[in-house]
């Protein structure tokens, strides 16, 4: 039986208590198991802004927002308004543009709930319906990367690629097989050494934290014989949109033949190519510290693409709910 | 008139004071302008272990380590005798292996002073004119690396690559070029961060933090031209060794057909190619804390290699002191 580490299990994702929304905190972990008490959609909004929660969170959250929302109106907090319904997911959808998994299923979730009179009762089966389908998504790509993973892998990922990625290491150790995880730490959050290592160690997976500097260095050393992320963004042509840092890895693993594989639960059929994708850049100054400390002198520029782009020619494939595809089978598959 | 930053100011690399040597502190510059006090070899080498300076600081620091050592002998701190002088270079070559200029340097000043009965008086002359001979191989590699600089340029760096590279960037200035310079943290010292980034401000150009997962970023949006750094070691095929993180933006500006320059004051004839390249793995604690503050849970493993090689089919040219040199051109020049 596969168990999920403390960050993925989902009462520590998000969860509603009482008045209000719990996110679990995951700029702070694994120094402190802190949750963000959100009392409004605003709220919950400036704490996805704020990368309280990443990757996958944001969908979960924002899912969650609306069974919060519903009960709110049940509760008469707020008034029972479908147009409230819609105001709260545009809030939602802004506060991370480049990720489209979690727009496209608030805007689906309306589009169910458009009309129907007792909406305020539909939300919450709706959404936990929603929910099911991603989980049993998870496992199934996790399923499908764990027989991607040879029998003595060396890993290389970026940043914290969750259930997908983590449940590929789960089933292939549950296959025996002889697995060290290489994890970028993925400044300036850190989330490879603070998210994906201690996961990982939970999950009794050997792993080795290195710099954003090194995926190059143990790719070319052989130590490194597969590359595996997330993806917050898969185009129609193949193109992947992931974490910065995915960018350099996936072109050092290209000239020493490693494959590079990305999961993606949800390709998303409105983005063609390169062109379409709306690219985040935030907060310059996150580069200038970290945890909170100055890295560089007072006021010196800095540079934060959120996320690179990553062309189909440097991707393997994709891992996704209809197969491991190859970038060109996209289209046909999610079009 | 070029004037050189802070950092770069000899006094400021390396001096004796009175019964102690002096290192300019490079782990918490730019927030305190700190010096390492030695009183003897030993403690010298262990500063240069700890990396109090790196780069081209620990030649300086080693050869100002002689003259401290003729120093202590002419003092009667110590007893004349070659064999002490033999056992302090060793005990200097030892504390970083992968940099040989050193090394080399270390070696010659003994074999220029062995035998000659007054050897403690020629330490001083010999060491300074070895300096001299360097700082003019600064200033003419500043020029010839200027000259590859792109009348508009973004110009990617990787950790602190001292005098050539930011003497390449003031002439370059001095003729009217308009440089921006991208540059990687460089985890987990932070050489970038703090060490180039704010040399750069000082010396009036135009600079931009990344993290270390980014050189590709910007290289695959044309926004970095160019890309240079220094060389720890160059061998007779042209392989350049550098800090760790090098190898992933070469691989990323091939890719992108940006030309890679390597500045190097002594290809090692000694080593041929990359098979006779001694790696300095680091203690791997340093990579899971960012300034003495964990970046992961306690314990966590880690991996450290301290620098890179770079393959010479990766290598544009490598910027000498008889000129920009194609890597198959560095045997004939420097054997």
């Amino acid at each position: 039986m596969i168990s999920l580490p403390y960050l993925l299990r989902s009462e520590n994702i998000v969860r509603i208590e009482g008045k209000h929304l719990l996110i679990g905190d995951r700029r702070v972990y694994p120094f402190e198991k802190r949750f963000e008490r959100c009392s409004s959609v605003p709220e919950i909004a400036s704490a996805l802004k704020r990368m309280v929660t990443q990757g996958g969170g944001p969908l979960d959250v924002a899912l969650t927002a609306m069974e919060f929302v519903s009960k709110q109106m049940k509760e008469g907090i707020i008034q029972e308004n479908f147009a409230e319904l819609e105001r709260s997911a545009a809030l939602l959808i802004a506060s991370r543009p480049t990720n489209t998994t979690m727009k496209r299923s608030l805007l689906a979730l309306l589009e169910e709930l458009r009309g129907d009179p007792d909406f305020v009762a539909q939300v919450e089966p709706l959404v936990e319906a929603k929910k099911a389908v991603f989980d049993q998504l998870y496992h199934q790509l996790g399923k499908e990367g764990s027989a991607l993973i040879p029998d003595k892998a060396g890993v290389l990922t970026t940043c914290f690629a969750e259930h997908t990625f983590l449940l590929s290491l789960a089933y292939a150790k549950e296959d025996g097989k002889d697995i060290t995880v290489f994890v970028p730490e993925t400044r300036p959050y850190l989330q490879g050494s603070r998210l994906t290592a201690p996961s990982l160690e939970e999950m009794g997976i050997d792993v080795r934290v290195i710099t954003d500097g090194m995926g190059a260095t143990f790719l070319s050393t052989g130590d490194a014989n597969i590359y595996m992320t997330a993806a917050d963004l898969v185009c129609m042509d193949g193109t992947v949109v992931n974490k910065v840092g995915t960018l350099g890895n996936a072109i050092a693993a290209h000239r020493y033949m490693v494959p590079y594989y990305a999961f993606s639960v949800s390709p998303d059929p409105t983005k063609l190519d390169a062109r379409d994708i709306q690219m985040e850049w935030r907060d310059a100054e996150e580069v200038t510290q970290c945890m909170g400390n100055p890295t560089s002198s007072n006021g010196m520029q800095a540079l934060y693409p959120a996320f690179d782009i990553i062309p189909p020619d440097l991707v393997t494939g994709v891992v996704t709910g209809k197969g491991v595809l190859k970038p060109e089978e996209i289209k046909r598959n999610f079009q």
